[in-house]
C-alpha cells in the first residue's frame, strides 16, 4: 500500500497559517562565557498561528522538571494556544521560583506585543542548567523575532537552527496529504543530540511501568481541523511509536517536549469518528513525521557513528520487550562495540541477561541484517552461535546503519528501538571544558 | 576505635594451611587466535586446602549464566570444598550443554589428580563468551599447576596474575587478628576491569528488588574455624557491601563470582553466637578485605581516571538509596564530566531526576569533597546553585579520587557507591578489533 501522504519540502511554516522566525539575542553567547562576535548563533525563535489552534503536548517525565515545562503543562489545559517563544543557550532548568516567574513572564512578553492572553502561549528552553534566564536578552529576542516572522521555508529553517545546542545540523520535515479532499500539511522541526532518551507524558508524571528514559524539543504544527482532546491523542501514540523509542545516551532530560498546534486553516471536515480513515491517514502521516524527526535525532547523536535499529521480540509482554531492548541499547559494552564494528553477540546477550525481561539462554536468537533488508544473518540461534561466517557479520556491521534482530521465543510482544553507538569523540565532546563553566545541560 | 586487624603481606596462601599455583596453558593464546609466544600469558591458576573446609560463594544474578558458575552452585550445596581451579581466556558462558560437561570435567580432572571428590572442587571461568573450552589445555594446565603448588606468597601472586584479563595489574590482600588467642588470617585475590557491576546472590537467583547490577571473580581464603551457613551468611554481608556497591560500565557479567575456603587451621575456638565479639570482628576484617578489593577493581577500571566514592543519604528506603547513587554512577553524562575534571551538577540531578528514587529538586543537596574529609564543598543547596567557587569545586574533582554527597533529605536511608569516569580509552579498549574475533566478555 501507497503512503497516505507525501513528503513536501518546508517545515513548521509549509501548514497554512502558520509563521515563524529565528533570531540572535546573544543567550548563547552568555551561556558560554564567549564575548567575541565569532560563530554568533541564533538562538531564540517563535512560531505563531494566524487565529487560535487546538494544541497538544508531551514533556519529560523526569522528576527534575524544567519551568518552561512546566508552564507549557499550566497552559495547554484548554487545549488551545496560538504562539511558542523557544531559546536555546539557557535550559531554565533547576532555576527555582525565579525559573518558573522567567518562563511566564517570556510568554507574556510575547503574548503583550501579539495581544492575546499568555496562556495562548507556549514556552520551550534547552542549554545550561541552574542558570536563570537573560530576561533582557529574551526581551530583545522576542522583539527582534517578531519583525522577522514569515511564512516561507527560510522563516522555519531559521527557527529550526535557533532552537539547536550540541546538534550539527537543522532537522526538519513536512508532509501533505487529503483529508475530505482538501489538502492538508503537517510540518516539524525538532532539536537533539545528548542527553536523549525521552520517555514523555502529556502531564510529565510517570505512568507507572513506563519506560525511564533527552533533552530534544520538537514543534509541529498543522492546518488540520481537528478538536484539541483528539490531537492529544493523536500526539501521544505519534510520540510513544518515535521519539520515546529512541536513545543516545540514556541520559532523560530535564526539558524534553513535543507540542503540536492544529489551526483547522486547511478547511478539512473536522477529523473524528464520522470520518474514521481520515483520521487514521492523518495519524499516520503524523506518525511519520514524528518517527522520521525522531530518527534525525539518533543519526546526530553525539559522536554517533552507528544507526542501529534493535527489533526486540518474543518477550512476554510489552514492557519487557522495551526493558530488553533498553539493556541492549544503552550498554556501554554493546555500544562500544558497534563503534569498533563488532557484531559481538556475547555482550548483547549478557545485557539481555541483566535486563528486567524474563529471558532463557537457550531460546535467544540474534540476527543483523541491512536496514529493513528481511534476510538476517544469525549469529546466535536457540542461544548457540551459528555457522555464519564473522567476516559477514562484519560487513552488516561495519556500514553507517543496520538492524539487530532480538527473540527472545518466549511470548509474543515486541519493541522497536533506535540507538546510536558510543564512540570517543561522545566521550570528548561531553567531558566538558572547565576552564568554560558553561554546561549545554536540558 | 582500632581496627580489630592488621594488614599482612601476602594474600590466598597467607592463612595457614593453603596451597596455590598460577601456570600457563595457551588458553588466552589461542582465545586471541594469536600464535606467537609474544605475551605469554598464565591462564590457569588452582588453590588447594590441605583439608577440607567450609565453604561459601556468591555469584552472578545475570539470567544467562556461566557453566561454572551453575557447577559451583551446586558443589556448594553441601558447604564444603578443597580445591578451586580457575582459568582465564574462556568464559565458558553461552557453551550449552557441552559447556557444563567441561565445568565438570574440570572439577573431575583435578579432583582425580587430589584424590578427592569431584564436589570439592570449584570452578571458575573468564575470558571470551560463546567459545567452549579447549579441554586438552585445561588438563594440560592442571597437571602443571599441581606441579607448582606452593604456599609463599609468590604463589598466591602467580594464581593471581593467571585469572586477570582487562586487568593491568595483580589484586590481592591479606589481614591477620585473633580469635580466642589464635592468630586468624584471611587472604584474598580478585581479577575485574569491565563489564563491572556486579549484583550477586549466594544461589544466583536474583531476589526481588534486588540491584540489577562484571566479569569479577574473587578468591578468598581463611584458616579460622567457622561452621559453613555462618560462612555463607559472614561472606553474603561481605559481598552487599563490597563487590554488589561497585560500578565500571554498568553491565554485570555472565560470571560473576566470590568463593571464600575457610580450613580451620588456625584452631581458634569455632567462631558463632558463643563468641559474638570475635565473630564480630572477623566479619569486620572479611569486609575489609572484599571492600579493599572490589575498590581494586574499580580504580583498575578499563580506561578509568576517576575513582569517585558517591555516598547517596536522605532516600526514602536503600531500594530508593542505591537506585539512585546508581543512576548517577551509570550516567553517560555524569562519567564523562568526571573524566573532564568537571563538577556538574547539572547532570547529576538530572539523572537523580530519572532515577526510580523519588526526588524534590528543591530539597537536593550536592557537595564534593577530598576522599574521607568531612568538609563538604557544596554546589547545590535544597536544589539551588550555591556560591562555592567553581574553580574550588574543579580543584577537588581534578583529583583522580574524590567523594560525591548527595542528600536527596527525603528520608534516613543512604547507600554508597564506588564508581569510575568514562573515558576515551574506555571506548578505545572496548570497541573491539574485528579483524579478531575474540571478544573478552564473561
Amino acid at each position: 500500500m501507497d503512503k497516505p501522504f507525501k513528503v513536501i519540502s518546508g517545515s513548521v511554516t509549509a501548514p497554512a497559517g502558520f509563521l515563524a522566525a529565528g533570531v540572535f539575542c546573544d543567550i548563547k553567547r552568555l551561556g558560554t562565557g564567549k564575548g567575541s562576535n565569532k560563530g554568533k548563533k541564533r538562538d531564540l525563535g517563535v512560531i505563531l498561528s494566524e487565529i487560535p489552534a487546538a494544541a497538544a503536548g508531551m514533556f519529560t517525565t523526569n522528576q527534575v522538571c524544567a519551568a518552561p515545562v512546566k508552564v507549557c503543562i499550566e497552559h495547554l489545559r484548554k487545549g488551545v494556544a496560538q504562539a511558542i517563544v523557544v531559546n536555546s543557550g539557557n535550559a531554565n532548568a533547576c532555576t527555582g521560583p525565579q525559573g518558573l516567574k522567567d518562563a511566564r513572564a517570556m510568554a507574556w512578553l510575547l503574548a503583550e506585543e501579539l495581544h492575546m492572553p499568555a496562556h495562548h502561549v507556549l514556552v520551550g528552553s534547552t542549554g545550561r542548567i541552574g542558570v536563570t534566564l537573560p530576561m533582557k536578552h529574551v526581551h530583545y529576542g522576542i522583539l527582534a523575532a517578531l519583525t522577522a516572522l514569515g511564512c516561507e521555508a527560510e522563516h522555519a529553517d531559521q527557527f529550526a537552527e535557533a532552537i539547536m545546542t550540541s546538534d550539527s545540523r537543522r532537522k526538519a520535515i513536512a508532509v501533505e496529504l487529503l483529508v475530505g479532499g482538501k489538502k492538508v500539511r503537517i510540518g516539524g522541526v525538532c532539536k537533539g543530540a545528548g542527553m536523549i532518551q525521552p520517555g514523555m507524558s502529556s502531564t510529565g508524571q510517570r505512568p507507572a511501568a513506563a519506560p525511564l528514559h533527552a533533552t530534544m524539543l520538537s514543534f509541529i504544527t498543522t492546518d488540520a481541523a481537528i478538536e484539541s482532546k483528539l490531537l492529544q491523542r493523536c500526539l501521544g501514540e505519534a510520540v510513544a511509536n518515535s521519539f520515546n523509542r529512541i536513545t543516545v545516551d540514556g541520559d532523560m532530560s530535564t526539558n524534553d517536549t513535543v507540542v503540536l498546534l492544529a489551526n483547522g486553516a486547511a478547511e478539512n471536515p473536522k477529523l473524528g469518528s464520522k470520518n474514521r480513515r481520515d483520521l487514521v491517514r492523518f495519524q499516520s502521516a503524523l506518525n511519520f513525521v514524528t518517527l522520521e524527526l525522531a530518527k534525525m535525532i539518533v543519526r546526530d547523536g553525539e559522536g554517533a557513528s552507528r544507526f542501529v535499529t534493535i527489533h526486540l521480540a518474543g518477550a512476554r509482554s510489552f514492557f519487557e520487550a522495551d526493558a530488553a531492548a533498553r539493556a541492549v541499547g544503552n550498554s556501554a559494552l554493546v555500544k562500544t562495540s558497534w563503534c569498533g564494528g563488532d557484531p559481538n553477540w556475547g555482550r548483547i546477550i549478557d545485557a539481555l541477561g541483566y535486563s528486567k525481561a524474563k529471558i532463557v539462554e537457550e531460546k535467544v536468537d540474534i540476527a543483523y541484517s541491512r536496514p529493513g533488508d528481511k534476510s538476517l544473518l544469525y549469529s546466535l540461534k536457540r542461544g548457540r552461535p551459528t555457522a555464519t561466517a564473522f567476516s559477514d557479520l562484519c560487513k552488516i556491521v561495519a556500514a553507517p546503519e543496520f538492524d539487530l534482530h532480538i527473540n527472545l521465543n518466549l511470548g509474543r510482544s515486541s519493541a522497536v528501538l533506535y540507538c546510536s553507538d558510543l564512540t570517543e569523540e561522545y566521550v570528548d565532546f561531553n567531558k566538558g571544558d572547565v576552564t568554560d563553566p558553561s554546561s549545554l545541560g536540558g
